[in-house]
């Protein structure tokens, strides 16, 4: 098993980082186009194995794709952060081009891999990768609802005082301020979360998981990547062991949700072949509504890249 | 740390490996009243640290109670397995001399350790060691639950195919025929069960959880270890970490859900102080009537203890 | 990755469950003859996923090596215990037609899969397994040295007070009477062994280590199954995860050490070609006399199987 | 068990995740001079509880020791780079300073706490915190030695393609230049490695681990991070599930290979009471000059700080 993590910085290192400690590879190898960052992460990484007992040998290049040849799963997190005085069409232009580049030379040297999308903004650089990549959609999808879950889990973890492997909870839609929560998906122990906390602190909890990557952003001054690092690494183990989980995943949508040519976030069964299927949950109406004003903020995004005419 | 599991059974050396390969105490001591038996199970697994990279020095001793002082958490799995031609009365009767005895013991010399009773029948060894002991009843509570819902966890896990980790469910009552199953509360990835799976299929599996142990012991020919010794040993990992998980326990009832001087699988919040909390779950009629039902059921049982004036 | 364990006895059972805890496999097949027993015993472990947060499916089957097929790693445990009364040769008949049988049906459905025997004795039914396979020697193996060193790397840490996780350990020849112990290469985090312990108890432990599986005998009335099983789990492993592991393995010689065609324990390499490097180590005269000896001895039983005409 | 880590740039931040990751304690304090960036990060790392399933309850503070009180165990790693211009004196001096106060701040709160510390440079900043902390010198001691053994343990996997598992070594003296490498405590398996490589090839490899962290600072600019924290994270795990560890650590010597109040990489064995053994390995000539070479050095820095009267 070979796995590549394209993008050292951050988000990156600590996803091939987590990879690594999981030994769900042999071979991972780590991607930068900074000269000698990605070598030395991966290097760092690699003098921990004595220590946490794994036996992946990590391996970082600067831009060289031949060296990530014949991976079965490949993590994207490239893209430059938004700055000051940019506007979001020259986000979306800027990192669409890099996310292009990248998936080119990826599919070159391995055709048949999984692709999983972290680059910012989410759901439009997932449909990017999925039109440069010509892949199949469930091959092509993107990391936002695990992190996003993860987040709102630990709040009510905190808030309830209970363990935070007893909370199961599920997102949908575009990653941000449309966010759909679903507390009607949210239970302790099988325990409907409603009955255990009361409206006013759950809005609260759900406000907050909604910025959640805001508040990082502002207590440290730069983008999280402990959460997000793990939340990719945990989809990576979800298709390498076959694991058929079920996560809220940005995916290509082909009719489910009454939705088409549209990337998601939607629960998806993870396994082997990657997306192994869409499940549709019986949303109520208001709860339709929120996700389709989800897609629509989404449909603006992707219709920005559209028009740049790129693909 | 010091942990004591009592019963080198199967069931019993399950649980003390379980103990031993999570790490969680520095000195673990397997009991049991056949000469040998304790002490070889136990060498056999000390036997593995080397390989399975484990520091708890697990020691086995015949009948020897001294060895034990000082722990902060004892299992006891001791009593006889019902034998043809013997009455539910007789069964009650040897198992409750036995798990008096066996507390007796425990309780002079760790006189702070939370008990955890698997001996069988479950929910009156529970009640036994609860008189014996003379200690608050967040310190003496059963394995039942824990253990029914890891069956039917497994078995919905495999009807879908997705993970067993993706799958939370909350069941109650006593532990066999009048199990609660809670359809309501079982949950994949926070997605409710029933949008799932249709109701035949999980009848179905309602109806083979509450015979769990029954078909192992038709395959096997006798009673199951594996999953047994792994629900004790997630209980008392919850209590040595303080976990505060949300599980169903066989717990002492004072008032919750209507009932007093029971004890009953009910959900509790479990961590360093024992049951931490009992979490009253919003039954509705039929659930509730269920229940009624169950605790009737062990009631009668408690009744035929009660009579035997052994406390 | 699927993998099957021939065998669910005691050893069997527990390299199985082992394996399914490591998560190694998405598909795990345990068979016996008996039936039900693997059925039983498979359940049990599956019951407990959901538990200890693994997803291998664990399936069991009555003699049906259908359900083996193209399984990439086979463990075979199958085989009598010595009963009151047998002679060794009788011993070594039943057991070798044991052996082949299964070897045979395991060949048939998995041509390519890499054969680890546990059956006793160990060498020669390593090389019954090997002359029924017909593969190259590299893939069929034995279990034993990583068993022995793990007991004698227990006795260490227990005498020395330290973590067994510290104690690195070297023991070559047969497994039993001729086991050729090496405390040159028993080092304590890098220290030799000789500068931390005094020769006598070094002795103890040593002669302690030879008659290990008799201690448990004694002690239980019974073979001993957590570390042997640990240890074949251990070797699957090194393979499944390529892990290029030294372990003193039941290999087949060609030259190496001066010997050829006789299965006996050495140090080798294992990684996902099976054997991948068999490892001479510079014994001093001493030592080369008793790995001499202990060849001998293997000989002579292999002679046994030879003179049976049975491959 | 409560956990403070001082320092939350990339080794504070780093250890504080493998801590929480392997579930050591219940609650962990990351503390940090910089207003919101302990918060953040261990926010961010609470965040991941949900998908690593661990309980640990990671805080953040700005500089708020209250918080920390009642802590058993605390890392030191605060203190800052050295600039470009700046000598070594005005180094020592400036880290001192922090360090004293960080020390000075954490006894006030953890009066029984086991005091580790990482800061640079590594032996005189941990002869500084002891020289505060008034403790017994068991309770005082520095991460150096696990760290360089890693890296020396990884290459020669590397090169020898084994498992980083199965390398156990030994190095002695002072953090850097004049670290004394012992091949005759280096083994593969318990195979001296000499046996297994050539002498021009470990020669290189001694070198590069002597320089291992410059390799790292030249590839990314930045001092290294992942090394460093799983290696103090793993003294921190040895200590709190007092495993009895044999590990190289930066120790107050008071006799023990003929010196007296000196810190100096030495083995030591490592458990709940802190250093509970310094181990005198049997150095031939060669390796005594070795380590009274880096003996001298290491004295020589702390006289700097002596003569700085800061104490």
């Amino acid at each position: 098993m070979k796995i590549t993590v394209v993008g050292a910085g951050n988000v990156g290192a600590t996803c091939a980082n987590c990879i690594a400690q999981k030994d769900l590879a042999n071979e991972l190898v780590l991607v930068d186009i900074k000269e000698g960052l990605a070598e030395g992460k991966a290097l760092d990484m690699w003098e921990t194995s004595p220590i946490n007992y794994y036996d992946t040998r990590v391996k970082g290049v600067t831009n060289d794709y031949e060296a990530t040849a014949g991976s079965e799963v490949v993590v994207i997190t490239s893209g430059i952060p938004r700055k000051p005085g940019m506007s979001r069409a020259d986000l979306i232009a800027t990192n669409a081009g890099i996310v292009k580049s990248v998936t080119e030379n990826v599919v070159k040297h391995s055709p048949d891999a999984i692709i999983i999308i972290v680059s910012n903004p989410l759901d439009v650089m997932t449909y990017a990768a999925y039109l440069t990549s010509k892949k199949a959609s469930n091959k092509v999808f993107g990391m936002a609802g695990v992190l996003d879950t993860a987040r709102y889990r630990s709040f009510l973890a905190e808030a309830l005082d209970v363990s935070p492997k007893d909370i199961q909870a599920l997102l949908m839609g575009g990653h941000g301020d449309t966010m759909v929560p679903l507390p009607r998906y949210t239970t302790v122990s099988g325990i409907p979360l409603k009955e255990l906390i009361d409206d006013d602190k759950l809005e609260a909890i759900i406000e907050r998981t909604k910025t959640g990557g805001g508040e990082l952003v502002n207590l440290m001054g730069t983008s999280a990547w402990y959460a997000p690092g793990a939340a990719a690494a945990q989809m990576v183990e979800a298709i390498v062991r076959d694991q058929k989980r079920i996560f809220p995943v940005c995916a290509y949508l082909n009719g489910e949700y009454g939705m088409k040519d549209i990337y998601l976030g939607v629960p998806v069964k993870l396994g082997r072949n990657g997306i192994e299927e869409i499940i549709e949950v019986k949303l109520n109406e208001e709860e339709k509504a929120l996700l389709d004003n989800s897609a629509e903020a989404v449909k603006s995004v992707m219709k920005v890249l559209d028009e740049m005419d790129m693909f």
